[in-house]
């Protein structure tokens, strides 16, 4: 017990290390908030003093039957007493209050949790010493009438079902009684009157009076905090989120200060540089004579902060706020070794430092940030900066987020801002997309071939396989179905094209070719622009540019030499060659064009992870012969069908081997239902009929017999090749005599393909196909007189396969894991079906993230981790990767380094992301 | 290497327990077939003598590169002089040559190893002496013919590529040239010539001459088998079937004895009791004058062994041998306290047994055998049998599928066996079934109401939750597409309606309303026989007869007496009763009316284990307002629409706990997605449109709008009541007032509700879904002043929740294991569409049978077992069930004592099966 009373629970902050007795690294029992304040007062910037209790007192408080630990009550007691000395005046008195502010703060930020009570200590009294003390009569009956609002909603609301709301009613009644237009056009007199109705308003709900003890205003503030660590929401936000170790919330009391008490104060937040371009030159803004909250609610449009020094009025105080303000911002980022962002407030003449924190900030201004803090330089300017951080440092502080954002075309910021957008759905490819309407990918194709110049945006319900060709012509995807892993989706972001999916409120009538949107109506050939990055679709043209990164990789020669040396360029190339440095995984990407694979190789991809055959097929003439295979009666027409796809294929794959030369290649073998290489309208079967002269019944009863009610559970992937082994054998060959051929090439081309089985849920249809794909490699081998290296392995996509990885293990010389799939059937989640529920998932928090876009580590992560153990339980030297839209995701890329993956595959353009996030995974 | 030299490899046996080594408990050593030839020779019975190698040979020469254990080759000579000595004959003797078969076993039958060799041991000398002794000529060369045929194709085919078909050739050769029209015909002259032309195929094929040394052939001959027991086949077969433990395969060298030596000699095989109807008299088959593959080859038709002493060549000599092949067979039986199947042999008058084994039977013989075997007392005459079993170890000898046989309308056998069948497909729904084929359940449901004794079989490519009316006024059910567990097949099972699927031959016109098979054309209104046991689909009546237990479950009381008395209801009677007693695991049923409760009660069924309450919104009007539900624009629209619903929900819980009084009742909330309770063809949705008053429009785009790509995996389940939340408050409301209701009624109903979430993938899911249940039950039951006991848990049917099941245990007081959907996810296999490749799966043993009728303990059963696991971890008394269809099947069953769980759930029909194999899981 006597250990317990001396326990310290109450930590006081302010006016320099003397009066101080915590710093940041007491975050776990201060809370973030607390810590920084009582950093910042550490080094001897101008904080209100306060105190702050402990998270420690929370976690006794919320074991304990809502009873404060031994002594806690003397602690705050006695630090009022402090902080009372301090600053020269007392808590409730009536000829000069202390007025301070309650807020929460956990050591992690967390919403859920109590609002900031402000202005606590007002009573009836006091409020007349505030007045005398400010000379201020409005601004005493409004900081009153708001204390009592704030305090009746948030620390008496949960019990007695007090809410703004009521207080709301009476504000708006005294207005209307008054004929104010504005809550600033009632005068102190009128602000008064408010008061006693609120204070009725109050007791009418709570029952009581409004306390007039400034120790039971802040007792009772101090247990509602408290209490808001376990409220619902909040408990729910630590579930869902994973947060968990934490005691429970600490409570900051601080001194108030005023910046509403006349000309010569003012209240601002300021960032030290720029969040969004990341330029290294301070920004804010502020309002003179406001409060904290006027800043953000917009009644007043704030100044810039540049424009401080000129202030007409009180010019000398501004000027001296200013200059103190810029080398308390300079201290601070190199204290924190991190742009911050602050708020402040002068009172009467006195800066006060309320706030900071590390600052937010747009990708782009996140790898500039890095970038300048680590090599000293500007990268505009070339002109010196503080060296802030080591590149390792640097490097923690971005994401792989951060660098996708070097890399697409965009909007040009201030020409988006003046328009509104029409709609907002899923950002499902990224960068920036202008162009005409087009509601079907074949009239996409022609408009294009016809103009290459044409610019289109494909509006569709969904898309499939089919319509690749027009989703390639068009510059941007916009589907009113369909999630962030929906096909239109996964082939949009594989060429990095821009795409927003699931836009539900678009009513597309394909036969009129027309879309509707809350009944505007736009037609083919309307212009529509796309942010890929936010989901707006916007009605008309706004301008676009494209990205040096890009430009450097891909562009013509001349183009590439001038991007190379842009900033965002340079930028890019320092943080890649960063990660590059500390990452202990490979990177690979998922390509299925030598074209493909060339952009992967050029965002430094080291080998192919994925390798989608069945892209191929729908190129050209190919598509005549998959589809005269569909439709063969026998298996001698079904050889000779495929005869005729075998020099395609081996021709992709002499071009993939060449582009990869030296690096793995990763070959499934066909994937997709047979369904999805035929048309489904009447008419394009007509087509279809005529062009391979077969009878029209023939092709419906084909369509009709392999329509399937659920084609991804249907089949396709290995099932195919089980049905039809001749596929398997076609393929085989094409991927061996192609590298054979390369191996031949005057510049020797050493491939190492990596022939993989789709869908294998059972050891058994491993070893069936895998003795089919060698059997038919010796053969080639054997005609050739060659030899290749080549592996058999498979994807890991089904459940199953992951249970029983040991087994498989055996036959399969690699993993690769399919997380697309296995998330589908792990979750029982369609990724073409989620949009119908997925958004209600997301806003009630039954889910805090589409698990198609990171890796749902809990219960799919489980499989993975399952199949990599097992699968080395059984072959040690087993390789494992990942290939699933998730090896560019950072969260899921660091979740991959940590079970122990070889590799991750993702798409050409999000390898930058995912050598980024391998490197932080180790860092 | 001393103590190997003396290890005993070779056992041999014949003539009494004087000679033999081994007897039945040697199985593991001697193989199934080398245990049983050594038993019957202790016990004295006529069995030509031999040796068996053993199995321990057979491991040694697999794991040291194909060699012998040293003194194996010795002791084999040494029982070959033993048998010589025994038999007075010497194997090539060319005077009196000694003859032998060699025939692998071990100690698990199993196909995929060596076939039989016979007559080894001809030579071109020793065919003389054979010849001289028989003193037949032709017999002796056709002998020598077909031994070069076996061993030739048998023991150097594997290594040659000689084949069977190689001497078939010659065979048909020289049959055209002496115009043969059978093998019968040839002359000994025109088979001796044959026997060169053998030996000259042999020589082109191994590249040597057929060996004429009888050691040789026989040395060849038994590493043949050694080599069979790795050849591909029989390796895969083991891993398939799970056999693992096994050394090897022992080899049987037996005498050879010959039944085709005149009309003193025959051969035949017979069956202690009735294999089909399970009578307790001897049956059997025999050939006068013929070796052991005439009889099962159809050439010439076999006798009956009652006819035996009847023969007029050798009367006496036939009835003898019939005397002493009762005798032993009684014999037999007694000693292997099972019906037995046994093959012999009559040499010159002399009866040799050559096999005995336990004799296979239909579900109805198994239990007449069982019953009678216990009891001692013949079901049908009352007469005194032997009592050769306890209960306990009758029961074991039957299975869950044995009993179901007795509970289905059967056809008469007889007039089955006159009609050719017009398909064979599978097997889906039990019992017989004989109708007028209908192609539209709508038009069923009107026949039938038109004219109730209208029979009829509803023919469709599938079905779907709107046909339910018409399925259930039909007699049976045949689809042409989908599985054992595809909708039609699940439906027709839960209400023990015959029912084929998958078959795939059936061509059908729904609007010409014509069926063709193989160009026979059937129209509306033919007559179809469907087996469901079979899986034979017949054109025209056949005449059925209905089951005895279930005339006495379900019939009028007079009906019902007289069937309480006919022996197969006693007999299902006696066998449950003795499961009952045996068992530890409840025994449930998935009812989803008060009438399938009572049915499934009558069963035996201990509660309901799934009620799916949308089968109750199709029934009447319900349909409508559903619809209604589904239409509606506004939250207050769609509670309009379900308040109508409520009344008749609640009616169908009072009925089920009526019916289940005492007895838990786990009600699933709505799990389907919303467009199954739309139409899908125009003209229904012009209907609907009417019927409701409103636009077609609004149909057309509703149906649109709740389209899915793979609804298995969309919006259905837990994910509509999270949607709508409204769905899961008038399901709690109707459960818990219907609780109410018959709580109050003058005859006291305490009811056990337990609800139970569908489709639970997180825990958030649950807990979201969880309040909504409780808050709404709680209402209830304070508006009403009462008290319910009920209880909220989960499906377990997405492997996430399997993975997180200790998470979600928190929350969930029971889980039901829904293994269908867990099956679908864990394979990533759509019931629906699996009949598409199921069939070259099982083809090709990549399946060893349908995992959506026997659960797949391997990876499915992984996720189960993890389940209960992680769910007790956080919850110790969770109960667990399992609701799937697996719930009726045996081994499933078995699976499920063996984890732990606290019920199993089946279709009513299936409860006896289920309560017999829970008992078997035990004993």
């Amino acid at each position: 017990m006597a250990s317990k009373e001396k326990k310290q629970y109450v930590y006081f902050y302010g006016f320099g290390k003397e009066h101080t007795e915590g710093d940041s690294s007491y975050r776990a029992i201060l809370g973030g908030k607390g810590a920084n304040l009582a950093e910042m007062a550490n080094a001897d910037l101008p904080v209100p003093p306060g105190f702050t209790v402990s998270t420690e007192a929370c976690a006794y408080y919320s074991s304990h039957n809502s009873q404060y630990p031994t002594g806690l009550e003397k602690q705050i007691k006695d630090k009022l007493k402090k902080l009372e000395k301090l600053m020269g005046k007392k808590l409730g008195d009536p000829a000069d209050p202390l007025l301070v502010s309650v807020r929460s703060g956990a050591a992690v930020s967390m919403p859920g949790m109590m609002d900031t009570v402000l202005n606590l200590g007002l009573t009836d009294k006091s409020v007349q010493g505030f007045i005398k003390q400010t000379g201020n009569e409005r601004a005493g009956w409004d900081c009153y009438r708001r204390f009592i609002d704030m305090f009746g909603d948030v620390v008496m609301g949960p019990t007695s079902g007090l809410t703004h709301e009521d207080f709301e009613h009476e504000l708006v009644a005294i207005k209307n009684k008054y004929g104010a237009a504005e809550d600033t056009d009632l005068t102190a007199e009128q602000l008064k009157e408010l008061v006693d109705k609120y204070k009725l308003v109050y007791k009418s709900k709570v029952k009581k009076a409004f306390p007039q003890d400034p120790w039971e205003q802040l007792n009772l503030s101090i247990q509602a905090v408290f209490n808001s660590w376990n409220s619902e929401r909040a408990a729910k936000y630590r579930i869902i989120n994973k947060i968990d170790g934490l005691l429970g919330t600490a409570v900051n009391i601080c001194t108030m200060v005023f910046g509403n008490l006349g000309e010569d104060s003012g209240t601002g937040v300021a960032f030290t540089r720029d969040g969004a371009s990341g330029k290294a030159v301070a920004m804010g803004e502020y309002l003179i004579n406001a409060q904290g909250e006027d800043v953000v609610a917009g009644i007043r449009t704030p100044k810039n902060l540049e424009e401080m020094p000129s202030e007409e009025v009180n010019n000398a105080i501004w000027v001296k706020a200013s200059k103190e303000l810029n080398r308390i911002m300079k201290k601070l980022e190199r204290h924190y070794k991190y742009p911050q962002d602050v708020e402040f407030t002068v009172q009467q003449g006195q800066l006060w430092m309320l706030q900071t924190r590390n600052a937010k900030r747009t990708g782009l201004a996140g790898i500039r940030w890095a970038v300048e803090m680590a090599t000293g330089v500007d990268v505009e300017t070339g002109e010196k900066l503080p060296k802030l951080l080591t590149a390792k440092k640097a490097l923690k502080t971005i994401t792989g987020s951060d660098i996708e954002q070097l890399l697409f075309p965009i909007f040009d910021a201030d020409e988006e801002a003046k328009v509104e957008p029409l709609l907002n759905a899923l950002p499902a490819g990224p960068g920036a997309a202008v162009g005409k309407i087009v509601f079907n990918a074949k009239d996409a194709e022609a408009l294009v071939e016809a103009n290459p110049a044409d610019e289109l945006i494909l509006v569709r319900q969904d898309t499939s396989p089919e319509d690749v060709g027009g989703m390639w012509a068009a510059k941007g995807i916009l589907t009113s179905t369909g999630g962030m892993t929906s096909h239109a989706a996964v082939v949009a972001r594989g060429w990095g094209k821009c795409c927003i999916c699931g836009a539900g409120s678009l009513k597309i009538d394909e036969a009129k070719k027309e879309v509707s949107v809350d009944g505007k109506v736009y037609k083919e050939g309307d212009w529509l622009s796309l942010n890929g990055s936010t989901g707006n679709v916007y009605a008309g043209q706004i301008p676009t540019m494209s990205s040096p990164v890009v430009a450097a990789m891909n562009g013509k020669a001349a183009e590439a030499k001038k991007a190379k040396k842009h900033p965002i360029y340079l930028m890019y190339k320092e943080v890649s060659d960063w990660a590059d440095q500390y990452r202990s995984i490979n990177v690979r990407a998922n390509a299925d064009s030598p074209k493909d694979a060339e952009t992967a190789r050029a965002f430094g991809a080291e080998g192919i992870g994925l390798c989608r055959t069945e892209h191929m097929f729908f190129e050209g003439d190919r598509i005549w012969d998959i589809r005269s295979f569909i439709l063969a009666q026998s298996e001698k027409e079904r050889e000779a069908a495929l005869k005729k796809l075998l020099p395609h294929q081996r021709k992709d794959f002499e071009g993939l081997f060449k582009a990869m030369a030296g690096l793995p290649v990763t070959v499934r073998l066909l994937d997709p239902p047979l369904h999805e290489f035929l048309p489904h309208s009447e008419a394009d079967q007509v087509v279809m009929a005529e062009h391979m002269g077969v009878d029209l019944e023939l092709v419906k009863s084909r369509v009709s017999e392999l329509h399937e009610a659920n084609p991804m559970l249907g089949h396709r992937g290995c099932r195919l090749s089980i049905t039809y082994p001749e596929l398997c054998v076609m393929q085989t060959r094409a991927i061996i005599e192609a590298a054979c051929n390369v191996a031949k090439l005057k510049k020797q081309v050493i491939a190492e393909p990596e022939i993989m089985i789709p869908l294998v849920g059972t050891r058994a249809e491993l070893d069936l196909l895998e003795a089919v794909v060698r059997k038919t490699a010796e053969e080639v081998l054997e005609k050739r007189g060659m030899k290749v290296d080549y592996k058999v392995g498979t994807m890991i996509e089904i459940p199953r396969a992951a249970l029983t990885a040991d087994d498989i293990a055996e036959t399969a010389e690699f993993f690769s894991f399919g997380t697309n799939d296995l998330t589908q059937m792990t979750y029982g989640y369609s990724r073409d079906d989620i949009g119908s529920f997925l958004p209600d998932y997301l806003e009630q928090k039954v889910l805090s993230v589409d698990p198609f876009q990171s890796l749902d580590q809990t219960g799919v992560g489980q499989l993975v981790e399952m199949g990599v153990k097992k699968g080395r339980s059984t072959r040690p030297d087993l390789k494992c990767g990942i290939c699933g839209e998730h090896g560019g995701d950072p969260e899921s890329v660091k979740f991959c380094v940590k079970t122990g993956l070889n590799y991750v595959s993702c798409s050409p353009y999000r390898v930058p992301v995912a050598r980024i996030a391998a490197a932080q995974a180790v860092i």
